[in-house]
């Protein structure tokens, strides 16, 4: 019932529809002016980032023929209204994340990434060759939205911890701020799933309401001050191997745009979809290296045993909300058909070379290093 | 001397230049025709893709107002002369490898790959935000070009043996064919590296007059039936971890071009990098269960004394390469700088995950699986 009045809704509205309190877009001699929206705080590293990109390029590209104009969360309109405040046509475009979505259409959520899933390259695979594109096509479509994958933070960490985990048992009434599909897995495991803002993690780390925090990864738990609130920071990001961002465009608006601009839309989105990687690995790698050095941050990787736990409550989480609905099902056999193939290939591939370059050997050092 | 006999070719040669033989493009109301020339064979699978998927898109996001024809290795030039003939401004624009250049420049071979060197992300994120596209603007524009970083083939195999591999001295008078830096390596190592082309593989594998192969990975490897020559497949490719693939356009033609036509392709080439990666890792995922499954290929895993012997030569060759030119040395402290950060980093984030997913626990299944 709500899909269906939602639908008509993105279908009537049309390209620079008004909504009450946001001033329509100028257009003069042909040239369009889009509006996007995003669930992040302006220039939020990394996440920020994408959309910003995204605009330039498109801008450029275009020479102008559609400029695109972004808004940070809040600016005008809630972050997780964003993709009604598109489907709508209230503004044009957004950018977020696919999961944010799933209140709608529950199968969004696995687009975004699953525990023990897909990493950025092997999700990026499976939209491009293993039908992905088509199921999240789908899904958006019913949203009133055309959707592009458009950025993917790559492995996040594990979280930040006031306790160590030795045991699966050391799940059990531990307060942790973890959202998704993680989260419904810690649950399981016995933990206190707490739902707080980003901006609330490192008072109640300190006051104690919360033992874990999840949030991204050394550079933006870096720029967050998260180690100052907790003692250990822990690996690997079992919950989130590669999340991916979405950007979304009013169906209606998109039917309607010039096909060259549709290409230049859609391949701006496509390199910035490596873009915002290549600036997580990058960023994430000299940030860990000050968190490490200059904070003295301690690690801690996650027992074999408790991972070995925590895979197998992912599989129950996953055939659970899979048993839910049918279009749930047929994301998931995706997904899941793909990850098989992957596994074996990214096991021998990436895997294999990552142990074999971290072996101890003596290697060729930057000058004056 | 001969780079400045060369780079005067590139500047006076200008758009559309003529060489002998090989007709002028058309030009018709302001639209541009443009030749691309490839090292590849037309459609290889995925290294021929690349410029497939770049003419096309590059086509559309302009409507036609720059349109770019592929030829294939052989077809208007040979191989291994495109970037001459990009520089001389015969024809346009061209795609390869830039380790193909290395008797221009022998800086340009680092930007590929290196042995135990960069993951395709991490070589992303190196070109992105580590400096390495001001180092290989820099580099082509003494070659008379215009560079862009344009697909990427993940990691490699370790190659085809018809002999084990069980300690570094098996190595000794080992015929391999495996060019490059790898090559230089085996050579190292006391191996007899012969120069093949591919197509003489499989005979010469059969023959013996080469003990062992290296080609490319799983999905090359099956369509061009290696399994049928060797005995072992090994693992991982410590020589080639992440191939990046150059686009190049000769130098006064991107000058000329206009602001958004010069971003069209920029993106264009961006796109095609993540989309040619995303090619490869689910071909080679597929293929490598054909290749077990069906032909019962027999995998084999370089032991860890050999790996870190081989990294240690490794080390050594890239020491003496740097010490030839100063431009070696920069490009290669540049990469060794980005390395270091990023090993710490992806050791935490993907190795981490990738043994954590490997782990032995119950997933979820696809339905009917």
């Amino acid at each position: 019932m709500r899909r269906r009045t939602f639908l008509k809704n993105a279908t009537s509205a049309g390209a620079g529809g008004v909504a009450a309190g946001i001033a329509a877009p100028a257009l003069a001699q042909g040239r369009l002016e889009w509006r996007l929206v995003t669930t992040w705080p302006k220039n939020l590293p990394g996440l920020g980032t994408a959309p910003e990109l995204l605009a330039q390029m498109i801008g450029k590209a275009s020479d102008g023929r559609l400029t695109v104009r972004v808004f940070g969360s809040g600016e005008l309109v809630p972050p997780f209204e964003a993709l009604d405040a598109v489907a709508t046509g209230t503004v044009e475009m957004g950018h977020g994340s696919p999961f944010y979505w799933k209140g709608r259409i529950p199968a969004v959520q696995f687009l975004t990434t699953f525990p023990f899933g897909l990493l950025a390259d092997e999700q990026n695979a499976w939209y491009q060759h293993g039908g992905g594109l088509n199921l999240a096509g789908d899904i958006y479509r019913q949203m009133g939205c055309k959707f592009f994958p458009c950025g993917n933070t790559g492995p996040q960490m594990g979280g930040w911890f006031n306790r160590e985990i030795n045991a699966i048992g050391d799940f059990k009434g531990l307060k942790m701020r973890i959202p998704g599909l993680g989260g419904a897995v810690v649950s399981a495991a016995g933990g206190e799933v707490v739902t707080l803002p980003g901006a609330e993690i490192p008072s109640a780390l300190e006051s104690g309401a919360l033992d874990a925090a999840e949030w991204v990864g050394p550079y933006n738990d870096l720029a967050f001050g998260l180690y100052k609130s907790a003692r250990y920071y822990y690996y690997p990001g079992w919950h989130e191997p590669g999340s991916t961002l979405d950007c979304f465009i009013n169906a209606a608006v998109w039917e309607k745009l010039p096909s060259d601009l549709q290409a230049i839309v859609e391949h701006a989105c496509g390199a910035v979809n490596q873009m915002v990687l290549s600036e997580f690995n990058a960023r994430n790698g000299s940030s860990l290296r000050i968190l490490l050095d200059d904070h003295k941050v301690q690690l801690r990787r996650f027992p074999d045993t408790v991972l070995q736990e925590l895979g197998k409550l992912s599989g129950e989480v996953l055939t659970d909300l899979g048993s839910k609905d049918p279009l749930s099902r047929s994301v998931l056999d995706s997904l899941l058909k793909f990850r098989a193939e992957q596994a074996s290939w990214s096991a021998l591939a990436e895997q294999s070379f990552l142990e074999a370059r971290s072996l101890p050997y003596t290697f060729a050092r930057p000058t004056g290093n």
